[in-house]
């Protein structure tokens, strides 16, 4: 999967996003991630691409054209790089495809893991990241396909969502994590959360390990574990219950959950 | 306000960090981002920090020992720091006052804006990143004063989040924005979305800036834009205009807008 990031701030993102897995996955050749400087395509000779707004207010703005031949060129950059996969389009039957524009905005629909799962079926991805008071509006409506926010609050440009976006679309790709860590993140994917979890030593400032993970009993284990994130999620989401599927004694046990957390 | 990232990548957070306006405010010392390596901590000769979790499972466990001493450190660090600015303990009331610890966890109550202010407040904070499958329960119970979730979305570590707090909240700490800018995320606030905007040229793309905004009126500039804002945040956003403070004809404008979008 190739990743483009369309930005005035190119090694911020390339810096932040070459360590750990996304960067282990990228020397593997399992994904690449490109930074693009919509700076490079300012049309004037003061290298600006930003404005005042038209009705006037705070800040300046980020102008059309410039995003609008940065785009133009990623476009052109996808296009070659599919053309040497499948030079004659034989086996690229996404050669035609336009490819999706993401613009991080706190407008967009609110970022969560199915629509990562969603993006990570895509062969390429362009996130296109605003600063200062934003984009043009005739620009974003005439290349974005897809508004996304990374959460309710303000951050200073979409670098940082488009980092996060890239991270969690990534670790989706197949090979980008072993296959044994992959299988966290679907405890997830069931709307409960994680169980707490104990390494060495047995006893650390007096405090012990839960005796039935030392048990070597896995059913037991399991249940614990289970047990734990029902509590866990009635505790503290209990927003995110509503979706699990509980049997009924966990329907019980996280009523009792939510009792006591009110009596509180 | 000074920031403290307990994390295994201390040069990505720093370098993502760097840029920007958090790396300018940093320079005009309104604040100061520190990201200390939990592997100095280690305490055995291969400098690991990770372990088998008991009761078994997929991945590897950041152990408690090296979190907490890495913990006590940056306390510390706090310490001397408050003690050189207030020798005396005179006018430093919150000399004595444990700094606040924030887990980034999908287990956390979900990152909002609020909360971002409400952080504002800190002299200092400490914000612990997690990476493999998380970290060991006990040092958490005894370390973590907050637990917070970017969203509902599976990262590969807590260094992505962390930069995103210490963005969000570093933002709102007074004179790192410009007066003038800092009004923008007022909009937010009411819980509507911002309006759409534009720059030179007038006509781009065959496309004209709208009218009002070249009228040099003020007032109706306002009013567009407010209505706009309405327009947006019930089609994308229905369940934040629940929370707006609308006069009875935006209720009406809202209301239209949704139906519409149920006809679509």
């Amino acid at each position: 999967m190739d990743f483009y990031i369309m930005t005035l701030f190119p090694d911020m993102v390339m810096e932040g996003l070459n360590t750990s897995i996304t960067g282990r996955a990228v020397s593997k050749g399992l994904l690449s991630v490109e930074a693009v400087n919509i700076r490079d395509y300012a049309f004037n000779k003061h290298n600006s691409v930003d404005d005042y707004p038209y009705g006037g207010g705070a800040g300046m703005l980020m102008q059309a054209e410039p995003v609008y031949q940065c785009y133009q060129a990623v476009k052109e950059r996808i296009r070659s790089k599919r053309h040497k996969v499948a030079p004659d389009g034989a086996g690229n039957p996404g050669g035609q495809k336009k490819p999706r524009v993401v613009y991080l905005s706190p407008q967009g629909q609110t970022f969560h893991q199915s629509m990562a799962e969603e993006f990570a079926k895509e062969e390429e991805l362009i996130l296109l990241c605003g600063h200062y008071e934003g984009i043009d509006e005739r620009v974003l409506e005439e290349i974005v396909t897809d508004y996304v926010s990374i959460g309710d609050y303000v951050l200073t440009g979409g670098e940082l969502p488009a980092m996060v976006m890239v991270d969690a679309i990534a670790r989706l790709v197949p090979g980008v994590l072993h296959n044994d860590v992959s299988a966290e993140f679907e405890s997830f994917q069931e709307n409960l959360l994680e169980y707490p979890q104990y390494s060495r030593p047995e006893v650390w400032h007096e405090k012990r390990v839960p005796e039935v993970l030392l048990s070597g009993h896995h059913a037991n284990v399991e249940k614990w574990r289970r047990e734990q994130s029902v509590i866990r999620t009635a505790k503290n989401r209990p927003d995110l219950l509503e979706k699990a599927l509980l049997t009924e004694a966990e329907i019980l046990l996280a009523e009792s959950v939510k009792e006591e957390n009110i009596e509180e």
